[in-house]
This record gives C-alpha cells, structure tokens and sequence, in this order.
C-alpha cells in the first residue's frame, strides 16, 4: 500500500515534517509512505493551468495518481489550512481525471497552540468533499504544544503522540482494504 | 474612509477582481476603496518571516494598517479559500501588531458555480476570529454563475449584483460609524 | 438494503418529509427506506439517560442498528441543523454500542432560500465524523426554493430535484456495496 | 448593563449552568447576568409557530429583548451545538422583530473532553451570523477536563478557567460601549 505525505509547511525544522517522518517510521507493515514535496509549486494562477500548467505540479500530480491514500499532516494557520498547503492542493485539483477521487485519507497535525490543528482539519475535511476523498474518521490526531513534544530537529518525541499516529496508520490501512 | 479590498485570485480576468471594480464604482460618498494587489507576495515561508520578511509583504502591511476597513472578494477553490488568498494573509497576520485587530469587514465573492462562494465565505470568518476582525454580518454577497452576469473583461454587468455590492458598502460604512 | 431516513422537521407539511416520501418512490431495486420518526422523542436531557432512557429512543435506536445505512433529510434553521433533528441525534448517540458507527450515510434538504441547506449539511457531516460514519461525498442534493418544487402536500414535483434524489440513492447503494 | 445567559444545558449538576453561575459572581461593576432558563421550552414544531406560539417562548423572548447583550454558555454534543440548545434559539429566532438582531454576545462553554466546546462554538458562531449578533472575538472561554474543575455541584472552581470567564466578561462590557 502507497501512501503519499503531504507536509503543510515550507519551513525546514517544521514540525509537520516531523510528524511526516515519525509516520514513516511507524509505518505497518506493507505500507509505504512517500513525500509528497510541495515546496517547488508555484502560487496558483489560473491563466498558467491548463496546457502551461507547471511541471512541477504535473510530476507531483502522477505521484498522487501512484498512490493508493493519502496522509495530511496540516498546521494550523489563523484557524484554517496553510496557504501554502491549500494553494497546492488548489493546483493539484485541476489536473484532469480527478486525481484524489476515491481515494482514502488520514489526516494530522502538529500546532504549538492547545487544539493540535483541530480548526484546520475540520477545514480539510471540507476541502476533500469537493476532491471526493474518503477521510479517516477515527483516531484523529492532534498534536498540540508541539515545541515541547519535538526535539531541535523537529522530530517527534512524546510517545503518546507516536502511538497515535501508528494507531491511525494502522486504521487507514484497514480502511483502505474495506473501500478496496 | 479608506477601505482596502483584497482580490482572491491572480487571473487576469477574474470576476473577483470584477467585484473589486464594481465595488470601487458603487462605493458611497466618503469611502475610498485602494486595491490589494496580492501578486507580488510569495509562498509563506517560516524560515523567510521575521527579520528577513520579504519587502511586498511589509508595503501591504502598511497599506493595510492606514486602512480603515478590510474588503474581501474571494473565489471558493475546493470549497474553501483560495490558497492564494489565504497565504497573502498568514504573511500578513506575522506583521507585529496584529495589523487587522479590530477593524471592520465586510466578503463578497463570485464564482461559476451556485453556491457564489459561500463556503469558502464561512471558512474566512472563522479566519477573521483569530485576526479580530469585525465582519458585516449583512447584507452577504453571493455572485453565482459569475461567468453569465461578467462581461469578457470580468466586468459585472448583473444590476442585482451590483445593488447587492451598494447595499453592502453602505452597511459596512454605517458598521465603520457604529465601532467608531 | 435497509436505509433509515431522518426528516429533521415536525411540521406536518414539512418539505423534508417530502424529499423522504420521493426518496422511497425513486430508490433503486434492494433499497428499502424505512422512515425514522422523530416525533416521539423529548427532549435531551442527561438525568433521565442511561438507565432512565426513555422507551421511545431505544425503539429508534433499534431502528438504526437494524438498517445497513441512514438518509438525512434536513432543513436549515438559523444556517445550521434543526434542533429537533440534532436533539434526536444527541440521543441516539448515548445509546451503548456506537449505533450509528461504520454506517454509511447519505444526505440531503430542502429549504425555501437559496442554498439548499447547504450550511445545515456541513454542519451534519462534522457530526457524523464523530458518530464515525461514512457520508456519500457526491452527488449533493440541495433543494432550494422548496415551496416552488413541492405541492400543497409537500410532495416533490420537480423533475431535477427527483433525478438528482434518484442519482443519490443509486450512490448510496454502490457506496454500500464498496464499503461491504 | 443586562446579560441573558444561556446555557444549552438541561442536567441539573450540569458544568455550563456552572460557568454561568461563575459568571455571575465574576461579572463586572454594572454588569447584571440574567438567567435564560431553557427547560420550558418545547421541541420546534413550524405549526405551532406563529399565532400558537408557546407561551414559554414568549416569555424568554421579551428577557431577550430586555437584554442588551447575550451570554451562551455550550456543551458539545456529538462535534456541535447540543440539540436543546439549538432548538430554543430556533423558537426564539421565529419571534417577530428579530430579537437577537444588533447585539453583542460572549460564547463560552465547558466539556469533560479536551477540546473545550471548540467545535460547538464555532458552529454557533455560524449560527450568530443568521441571527445578525455581535460576538466577541477574544478571549475564547473553553473549559477542558470540566469534570476536574468543576466540584460535585457542577461550580467551577479552577481559578485559570474563572480568570477567562472574567476577563471575558470584561471584554463583553467594552464591547458593548463600543457598539452603543
């Protein structure tokens, strides 16, 4: 099973990043979990889609098409979704042949505030509506205080987050063989 | 009064930006609507904020805070906001001083589709509650269909339209007295 | 399939209640829709549950774990789900054994403004997040102007909304059989 | 100053009716908190409405009217607006004259999970926007873990949590001269 990881964020020691690399090293067996890159996805601008559609985006799209789910690992931004992740999620929805359609979903995230990104993924979840995506329902994971649960690096520490995260990994694979 | 007005899209054509324009011509007496041009503001990006804070987002910010209210035209993109339009405020919510406390505002949006934006409307509201910002509950500017009441140009053509536009700048000009 | 349907109104001539009668007319072959009435069911109040709850909610409660999935039928009250329908949710909810868990679901509203619900049916999914259901992403069945498209009765004349009733049902009987 | 308090509760021990009874003791010099008391207030039903409207609702409507600023202290029932208290804001909002309409109001709410009512007030947040209400941005009120701040009365006794509700209330006070 492939999953692709979008990290929420263009900042080196963010801690989504981090939550993205504890993913997959907590990974069940038979899963794959691939970076989905979106730092090189320009700012979306509808008279260069289409035909000038940017490489960048067409080689992340077929990446997403290779992939049997996906996993979001969002901050939290003024109580929604990061531009940024919003901005490439808007490109990538564009590409023809519905790329995210039908496909299982898991989402995360890390915030330092107390709600774990609660605001943003609820946000989320309206967006995969409209993409026809099939979130997890359960566990939801939110990190929150998450300067205190990442080391210098911004990779995962506190265990109990860790558990969470292999706990949901674990769902969506299951959830991924009852919608296969 | 002088009211800032942020276009969600940077589409040369865009209806959203119709709105602005429609809007900039409709205002009454006493208001004076300065454009946002977003175009020039890139990818948030943590590590660039601060001290290294890109030049196109300070000039905003100061065209912001001389502002007096705040006017949104935004598209819906995935049933939510626009990435673009949300990454210009991450940038802009990272000034100091929380540039957008207190001030009045007042959404609109157009969109081909039925619904004329509204869900990407509600999700920014729930952005405005982080920013404190004072959003016009009434009248709410819904432009669906937006391709059949713009002209080739973007322009809007639709008088219900541009009624609904007047009575909204009127009611944000009475909310700008009403907070004063 | 046994499907349960939710028509979130009491009112007698209530156009909710008209999308479930035409949602029986028009189910496919295998779907039979079962109506869950609401009336009988007081109002939520944590003293009188558990062993105290009242016999009316656990003969709904029985209604719903008997069926393999649950149609909502909802109006807008104050852009957001009817007291009464979310009333009767509250106390299924209590009910031992998660019954609506796993379940999928489909929805749908009629309401005499412009949006059809929409705002009422946002709301519900997030609810049913916690329930740990699985709603039907598309299609959306937004009846708007209601009093246009149904009789004195409140039964649904309108061949669009019907088709769009049907085209959602037949969803729901393949989402089902995916999630079988 | 006149606050009516609602809280969207019918448990006799319940934690709400406890932050509205803080409230009362915390409220500021010329602030007097009013109890909205709910539990007469029957389930919605359209043909009962109008000419046959309940006398209980009648009654809370003119406590509304007399009010100048309104208080909703809310559970979180299955990720939203507990049903009971959906449902008296229904009748009320059916009230001939718009009696919410223009005023001021404070949203706090408690809960034994640990997202503090969040998802329920932004929800009803929504629903104020209908209503054409006023609500305070800042500072949100969300009680976490009520059940080890609150004694075996349902009064709240954690001094943090009695700080917010305070400075929240003092908060509602400028926000009312501000619109006045």
């Amino acid at each position: 099973m492939k999953v692709i990881a979008f990290a929420g964020s263009l900042r080196k020691g963010s801690f989504n990043h981090g939550l993205v690399r504890a993913a997959r090293e907590l990974a069940p067996a038979g899963m794959d979990i691939i970076d989905a890159d979106i730092s090189a996805i320009p700012l979306y601008n509808g008279d260069e889609d289409g035909d000038n559609r940017p490489a960048a985006v067409t080689a992340l799209a077929d990446k997403v098409k290779a992939a049997d789910a996906v996993l979001f690992a969002t901050p939290e931004y003024n109580y929604s979704i990061p531009g940024v992740l919003k901005n490439t999620i808007d490109w990538l929805s564009r590409v023809p042949g519905g790329i995210f359609a039908g496909k299982p979903a898991a989402i995360m995230g890390a915030s330092m505030g107390g709600m774990g990104t609660s605001r943003s993924q609820y946000h989320l979840r309206q967006v995969l509506i409209f993409l026809d995506m099939h979130p997890l329902n359960k566990p939801e994971v939110f990190v929150s205080a998450a300067h205190e649960k990442c080391d210098e690096n911004g990779d995962l520490r506190d265990e109990k987050s860790r558990e969470m995260i292999a706990a949901q990994l674990k769902a969506l694979q299951e959830w991924h063989q009852r919608l296969s």
